[in-house]
């Protein structure tokens, strides 16, 4: 144990011994010391002499305080002096401190009176820790003031932070201006506000039992920072435990569960309308080309499959199980499944937690432990895996083969998945339902989906996350390959309280949920429909190269559209050098535009719509391109799709590969351009300027994320 | 003359005759105390004894500096002195400042040292007045202090402002909350703030040539409000006059451009493709049952009608003349449109100030002045006015009758418009394109659409507002009756840059538009899909009655997410009374959850569905209804779509008609149940949470600026 940790094991060896929840500031001050957090100087005075003598030492003014565990109220008590001067007034308070302690409660056990170096002056910051019952420790980081109490100008990250996390956090709150100097002001001492915000960070973390820290206020100035004041509170009771197989264990399961070579189906059923049949017959049509075992102790075939009475009496291996039976016989049978060795059940059957039957899920999670079954669900719509033709779902069968791996805590959402890919043809790779994740969960998915080849972008709804740490720790490695996007449900104190009732899952603070995920480098969809169209958009995007965007624009009315949803979605219009400008104008009319929107105006061939688009993939200055196409007679609306599919074709087969998105505005004949255009690898939408740049948008706050551009 | 304003005309007078472009000191204090501007109380002192006397009278402590008009930077000048506490410190400070001053500058006219009160503590806050080339005269109101400056928080009104106004402003910015007093402080006294930028906005209304008005700091504390400094400037040069004719003559000749008796084509073709064949074919094709001219002085007859040489060859009245010539013949062909009498003309022509041909567009905007013809554009796609089934314009015909009536400034804007709107089969009184605005603009269309009992909802695209202060004056009266929806597009710096390039309009500050909108009761939407959106779905909602909203749903997931949409679109859900609880619990699974939202949990079959919307629709504590459907077996799509429709329509027989929404998640067939829905006045949208609550959140918005809630 290292020296820091082990003066602040005494401390809190001490505060468990006594029983209290939280530290006396001489206590605070000593583990504060021990991490270098700086707080003011201070020390115990018993006697006037020593009171001035620690003055003398640490520097006046100093500030006085009575120290008694018995007097919580010490300003009421008479019991602090600001601004003491000089010796005289040092040695005079302390006899007033005493006298008047003794005064105000005749019994007090009196410590002495704590002289304290006394700060003033510089920029009000707060920094603290707080326990979440999600993510764990987390350090916060906002300014401090009454102003910004109000306007809750907070950042948040995973304790322990590293010092480019710190940073991160000082230019992450809305007023970050304020702490490089505004008017005149010098710039704050940010390496001393990085290292209080480390230090803070690893103190939590190296001490389970830390609940809260709150370093309010800092004063921070060009010279330093220091914490006027400091309180931390302690729980001691021992933390939950985690289930976390490793990730091989994580992988290998995953890998059985998503590509079987045989399936049972606990509760196949010849029924019209059972769910056991439902399953039986999309495993069967949506094309499964494994071994499929109907189990059901009344039928020797289902579905002209051979049927069993229980999984144990397969002859081979099997891989899947998937329940459609009664949530009271699922025990039973996972003892069977956990027997026979199968390493995956997709636990279709609602009834457990959701409805109140936690005891239930609890028998079932253990029953499927002790044999080392994963489980899918309970309560879900079950899983679709297009690499594998496999529809292990009561939904009906989904089989556009892409790109796109996506899951759902919710049946409502998975139902919205299926219906919008089915509607816009949107290529997957799976569709997951977590339901109650009784065991499997986001991180699961990401681990199996990080390794996957079948998939290019890992797309989320959740309402919560059971271990929002280990999710942000697995999503910090994949987002760096490949694009996760999260519907974190329940954003709101509103939705909040509604997830609350519907799960039993504590949502949390949405401002730490923002935060951690952006650090993650997760893309958050803050709207259903924005999930699905990520989804769809991401994986024909490629990674574009460079922060230079180019639209090039039909209608000038859609320019300026389009320009307003660059600045909403953080893009960023290439300012053109002159001899770009000129290379665009030589093919637009004399009273087109200058500069970045390219705008060709409306009554252009489809020549200039080409020449344009040609010249912004050509000039490898320029690394995205968004189009605004206007629909004309000159131009129609499947002449601009076939040209501009064209154009990107050529470059591509040149070796130019950039992220080019359409807004098609016009009449109806756009939605057929769009979905050409969409089929080709370009991002075409009707109707809209904003949805095509927003889906720009996530691809580039993903590349910059994953340390791409 | 009151005399506030005979004593600020004698100041500015003074001002314009020397040349000056800002006031001093004196002269502001003098100018603000006319107008009940409270400034600090000060004097001019030519002696030490003056000075003292002064102070004294004022009451210590007190400011003094140097007024000379040579001195600019007084304090570089030692011409300043802060915090004089006495009579001998006033009386010396007055010899040290002179000595100063001429040290300074020996040849200096110094007129002598101002003796100022000095105020400090209370809350900085700021209120200013500036003119805007759009709106004019605007008051603003913001916190003060560094933090604020980098946060922007500052909120407008035009000027002169209600104290109402005034009020809504203190409430109106982000840090609100501050000025009724945080952490023990007590509030400000919003009375004296709310008199400050009363009478601000009065002073700068009251005269034309004062540009801008700085007060800054203002010193607010529970007892009153202080201007501690205050900076104006002023313009002498005549401000431009604005063309606007009486409300009555906007009114009838808007009447016979939409209503015409008969069209008259200028430019009328047999040419296949040719504009002015265009827009003969849809006249004739959208069903116009009015007289038709064609004007074509080479043609006898145009698609089976007379054709004339010119319009003053026609016999009889004509209402309205539709452009189809080239640009360089318009004004001619408008000296005939004026002499006919023909009181509107619909410039479809291109060829004027879009491309630079600002003097060709004044010439026919004076010819059409000359013979009081009301022009709309030019560089416009035309009109459709389906009351009347007139198409007159170049683009395709449409003639789905409803009540919402939409505009636009650019053409393809328009052209989405048409797209959309075919394509949901949205219900139109009009589709009107604007262009240039050289003449019509969105007041005229305002004031038209106030009083067409075709039209329930005005929804409008706008880059600029020619006349913003108009514009917000009639919104305001209008949006009483009718929701008034705006995009306005150049929202962002990067927009309205691109704004600015295209029609060469001034694109005015983004939070002016925003706050004058808003205080206007014009709804804004930020996204092209959300005007047409709103556009679609304002007018088949009834009005709702109250604020009380309840979510009723199948699926838990979109209970979470629809709660989250009540929060971003600002609407609140009941908080349930006891015995609606247990009203509706009755008729859900035990385990559903309690409150609201209505969890009905996802295996019930359509009667629980059936119960619960009709126990939300009857009970008449609840004003609106949220429906979150989720596709089952059990309860498909349209067993849904026609019993929620069957159910909302039984209610209406009974008189009780409120606000449904619905969000339905599912397979694709959730497109045609979400469809047959919104046929039936129930706002349906599939795969997402977030669209149907913001249309009915916009519909609130509107019913609480109208007074309606």
């Amino acid at each position: 144990m290292s020296d820091r940790r082990a003066t602040v094991r005494a401390v809190l060896d001490r505060v468990e011994k006594e029983g209290r929840t939280s530290l006396t500031a001489p206590e605070c001050k000593e583990i504060c010391d021990a991490y270098a957090i700086p707080l003011p100087k201070e020390g115990l005075a018993n006697s006037a002499d020593e009171a001035a003598k620690l003055a003398g030492d640490i520097g006046y003014p100093v500030v006085m305080k009575i120290v008694s565990a018995d007097i919580l109220h010490k300003t009421e008590a008479g019991g602090v002096l600001v601004g003491v001067a000089d010796e005289a007034a040092a040695k005079a308070g302390f006899e007033s401190i005493i006298a008047n302690a003794k005064a105000y409660k005749a019994d007090a056990k009196i410590d002495g009176v704590q002289v304290q170096q006394m700060v003033s002056g510089g920029q009000e910051v707060i920094v603290g820790a707080v326990t979440d019952p999600s993510f764990g420790k987390l350090v916060a980081f906002g300014l401090g003031g009454i102003l910004v109490e109000v306007l809750k100008d907070i950042t948040f990250r995973l304790a322990p932070a590293s010092k480019d996390d710190a940073l991160g956090m000082l230019d992450g709150i809305k007023a970050a201006e304020i702490l490089k100097g505004v008017r005149g002001a010098a710039a704050v001492d940010r390496d001393a506000l990085a290292a209080i915000i480390v230090n803070t960070s690893e103190l939590t973390a190296d001490f389970p039992e830390i609940q809260e820290i709150d370093l309010n206020p800092i004063l921070a100035d060009e010279h330093g920072a220091t914490a006027v004041d400091a309180l931390v509170s302690v729980d001691f009771s021992p933390p939950k435990e985690v289930y976390r197989p490793s990730q091989e264990e994580i992988v290998t399961a995953m890998n059985r569960i998503f590509n079987p070579k045989a399936v049972a189906v606990v509760g196949a059923s010849d029924g019209e309308g059972k769910i056991g049949n439902s399953v039986m017959k999309n495993i069967i049509n949506g094309g499964y080309a494994g071994e499929l075992y109907p189990i059901n102790p009344k039928a020797d075939e289902i579905l002209g499959k051979k049927a069993y009475k229980s999984v144990l009496d397969i002859p081979g291996d099997v891989d899947v199980a998937v329940f459609a039976v009664p949530a009271k016989f699922c025990v039973a049978a996972m003892e069977e499944v956990g027997k026979k060795g199968i390493p995956g059940a997709i636990m279709i059957p609602s009834g457990f937690a959701e409805v109140g039957e936690s005891e239930l899920q609890e028998e079932l999670v253990a029953m499927a432990r002790k044999y080392n079954v994963r489980i899918m669900g309970p309560n879900i719509y079950g899983f679709y895996y297009t690499p594998a033709n496999l529809c292990a779902t009561f939904c009906t069968p989904y089989d556009v083969k892409g790109k796109a791996a996506l899951s759902s805590q919710s049946g409502g959402v998975g139902m919205s998945i299926i219906g919008f890919s089915r509607s816009t043809k949107m290529g997957v790779s799976a569709i997951v339902g977590l339901g109650n994740k009784s065991d499997l969960d986001e991180d699961d998915l990401l681990i199996y989906f990080e390794q996957d080849p079948n998939t290019d972008v890992i797309a989320m709804h959740a309402e919560d996350l059971k271990d929002g740490r280990s999710f942000a720790e697995v999503a910090e490695r994949v987002s760096k390959k490949k694009p996760v996007v999260m519907l974190k449900a329940g954003r709101t104190q509103l939705g909040a309280k509604a997830a609350a009732s519907h799960t039993g899952a504590l949502a949390g603070n949405d401002k730490i949920y923002d935060d951690v995920l952006r650090a993650s480098g997760v893309i958050r969809a803050y709207a259903l429909n924005d999930l699905l169209q990520f989804a769809r958009g991401l994986p024909i995007l490629p990674t574009p190269k460079g922060e230079n965007i180019v639209i090039i624009t039909g209608a000038g009315g859609s320019g300026v559209l389009l320009s307003d949803a660059c600045v909403d979605a953080g893009l960023s219009l290439m300012k053109f050098p002159q001899d770009l400008d000129e290379a665009f104008k030589q093919y637009i009319p004399p009273f087109g535009a200058s500069g970045n929107p390219v705008d060709i105006t409306g009554g252009e061939p489809p020549t200039t719509y080409e020449k344009t688009i040609k010249l912004g993939l050509e000039d490898d200055r320029i690394h995205s391109l968004i189009l605004g196409y206007w629909h004309t007679i000159i131009t129609p609306p499947m002449v601009f799709a076939e040209l501009c599919a064209r154009v990107v074709q050529e470059a591509r087969d040149k070796g130019i590969d950039k992220p080019v998105v359409a807004s098609l505005v016009g009449d109806v004949e756009v939605e057929e351009a769009s979905e050409y255009l969409y089929e080709r690898g370009i991002v075409a939408c009707p109707y809209t300027a904003e949805l095509p740049v927003a889906i720009l948008g996530a691809k580039y706050q993903w590349a910059r994320g994953a340390g791409l551009l």
